[in-house]
């Protein structure tokens, strides 16, 4: 090859840097807050994204995907806290363009849905699961490359879409296996009421804001923030006598009626007149699901946004939609330990290899068993046995097929049960009737 | 919310920004070379990695996933041809690193090879699809971001996974229905031991890289390209009488046995001395799949890489992968109507909508079909009846469920398909069995 060398940077030379990497043995790292999943953490992953997915689409969903780099002027600026473009990547691409990274996945279903609005039927349900990347400060164990996973229906102000999502919400905990999960539901309508009965007139966000903490810091700790933020001790008493007081309003006891009407059962969400879910955007219903064990809190919320669409760029439509904290639900999966065991391994058997004069037949019986959805694989060479039964137990592979001279003669297959290390010979097919 | 506004850009302060985007109309637009995928295309783009990763699970293929983002480093200088680092994206983030996105999968589990060898069991089987992002001339139709979709096993030299590889390209044609697939094979000694005969020594690529050309441009085309390049009227002669000739050599030959032993029938195949295959990197068998039509040519290519992982910065261990072309793949799917009608849409029932008088059994409804499985949406408004069927028809819902108030009373449901008009009444039992 003749590749031209600039060498003005010692890294565009390929064979400097290959020479360099070789010399001083540097070993590759990968960036600080980023990840790979190797096998095993991929599983648990797939599991969740794909449990979820079935949900969305049993639900009539559909999925959608937009590019990871988009132009800046897309991303940016789009939420009320300035801080979101800080913590955006963007840089200029080869031919001067600002553009970004993907920040979340709400500004680009708004761009689509400005963009294409004459291939989209309203109401759009859809469902997207993409990574996004803002530049966290890692320290707080946050990732800078995370998958969002959202559903939204978009185009339609009926309270049936709310119980439709809140519906859901229920049945993905359900399939996910979580057995104490429960949606809070509360109403910004709700909020502003309470508000204006207490005679909280200024800086409601500010108020709403401290009122967020409440499951954080405490009724004390709430009433002494709301002090020094300058609201009087009547305004705070009777904020939180209207709080105890609080019922929901006309459209949320519609709500309430269709969830019953969808069969989600009473004890799986409550109405909760402190929820406040980071207010700014949310004019209806809104809500949040948590689970009590382990205490991490919300693994997703969302809510009713009949403005957001239009003041990101897109149409003025009604919005109700919901997120699953993807990352934290495999984490609470894992510590449940609620990831199926048959789920562990998709490889179900490891056909032993013990050389050229059975060779045919192991080839032949993986081929046979992958044609019956098997999955399987045969050892490439003729190692040990002990090393190849190694081997399948590293990789979970719960079975071990064995074909020596005799069984081949017989034209049958020896299964071992790596766990049990109980086997027997037998024919394909009561292999095939055991594997399924 | 009191965001603190710099002042520097009008881009920064969000409200500035959104006005002006409502005063001035601008459209937002997406990056070129980049692409939304709304629901009826990721729907075919579904089917296609869904199908692709039940054969890779099936032949005991595991899961990988790498960052979006790698530092520079690892990602620049990886590939003899310096243009690569032209094409990809790189830039420096908040902390000053340089960064760039994945350009390729290769590189991204070199790196994982290297970082995790004490968790990895060797041989590995892994595969990764993912998008890869390359600054692309957008004019020759190419995209700049688009999936890879890569199988490859780490760590064995045995000419079974070869063939192993080679029968899991023959199965995944299989499933993706390809009526005309046909994989070419050849080996990188083969076509050294020509050369050789030929006389040519020196500039042995230069005279593959012709010789890769002699599907578009011909043999005489090869030859006059050879002529320039150098070559002698005898060394070119030799060349084409040493191609026709030539056989498979001992490792190719126990390659091709063991696609028998994998029933890989005879027709799937052929022997391919004039294979090339971008030469580079590849140590021993090569190969690639095409459909002769539509005549879109390489829809996927391989082959065996010894050398390749430790050059990466990986550990110095053999390997034999394949890539499925996998946006090729979609088109060539879409233009053969090979997409099965059944996967068109998801949803099969949309449940009409009459108002709030039977708002409690449409509900019911569709949450009793949803736990059968069967997905399905209600139509949140009462809009009229042609409405809701248009809108039904426009996302290919094959059926519509109507229960009004007779149906209420008699517990009973009209269901209508939306194809042939037809409709009967029917119960919620007899209507499962339709459905299923």
């Amino acid at each position: 090859m003749k590749a031209e060398v600039t060498g003005s940077s010692p890294a565009y030379h390929p064979k400097m840097l290959k020479s360099t990497m070789n010399q001083s043995n540097t070993k590759p790292q990968t960036l600080k807050g980023f990840r790979d999943f190797l096998p095993a953490e991929m599983a648990v992953r797939n599991y969740v994204k794909n449990t979820l997915t079935q949900v969305f689409e049993n639900f009539g969903f559909l999925p959608l995907e937009t590019p990871a780099l988009e132009y800046a002027s897309i991303l940016k600026g789009k939420y009320s806290n300035e801080t979101d473009d800080k913590l955006g990547y963007f840089f200029k691409d080869n031919g001067e363009r600002e553009i970004g990274l993907r920040y979340d996945l709400t500004v680009p279903t708004a761009k689509v849905l400005a963009i294409y609005s004459n291939q989209i039927q309203l109401p759009f349900r859809r469902y997207q699961i993409q990574p996004v990347w803002r530049a966290e400060n890692t320290q707080k164990g946050r990732y800078r490359e995370f998958l969002q996973c959202d559903i939204d229906i978009f185009g339609s102000s009926s309270p049936i879409t709310d119980a439709e999502i809140i519906s859901l919400i229920y049945t993905g905990t359900q399939k996910l296996n979580f057995k104490n999960a429960i949606i809070s539901i509360n109403s910004r309508s709700v909020l502003s009421a309470i508000l204006t009965q207490s005679g909280v007139e200024k800086d409601t966000n500010l108020v709403l804001q401290s009122l967020d903490k409440l499951g954080k810091i405490g009724e004390l700790g709430v009433k002494s923030e709301l002090n020094s933020k300058g609201l009087s001790d009547t305004q705070i008493t009777a904020l939180f006598k209207y709080i105890k007081e609080a019922q929901p309003d006309e459209n949320l006891k519609q709500v309430f009626a269709k969830l019953k009407y969808l069969d989600v059962p009473d004890n799986a969400y409550k109405f909760d007149p402190t929820l406040v879910r980071g207010c700014d955007y949310y004019t209806g219903t809104i809500f949040e699901v948590s689970v009590t064990e382990p205490k991490v809190g919300a693994i997703g919320g969302g809510g009713r946004y009949d403005n957001l669409v239009a003041t990101l760029g897109g149409p003025q439509i009604p919005a109700v939609g919901f997120s699953f904290g993807f990352e934290r639900l495999v984490d609470v999966i894992q510590e449940l330990n609620l990831f199926p065991q048959t789920s562990q391994s998709n490889t179900k058997i490891l056909v032993a290899n013990f050389g050229s004069e059975t060779e045919k037949n192991i080839l032949n019986l993986v081929s046979k068993l992958r044609d019956q959805n098997i999955s399987s694989i045969v050892y490439p060479d003729a190692d040990k046995l002990g090393k190849q039964i190694k081997y399948a137990t590293s990789l979970n592979i719960p079975y071990l097929a064995i074909i020596g001279t005799d069984e081949a003669k017989n034209n049958q297959i020896t299964l071992k049960n790596l766990e049990t290390t109980e086997q027997k010979t037998i024919s394909f097919d009561e292999l095939v009737k055991i594997m399924l």
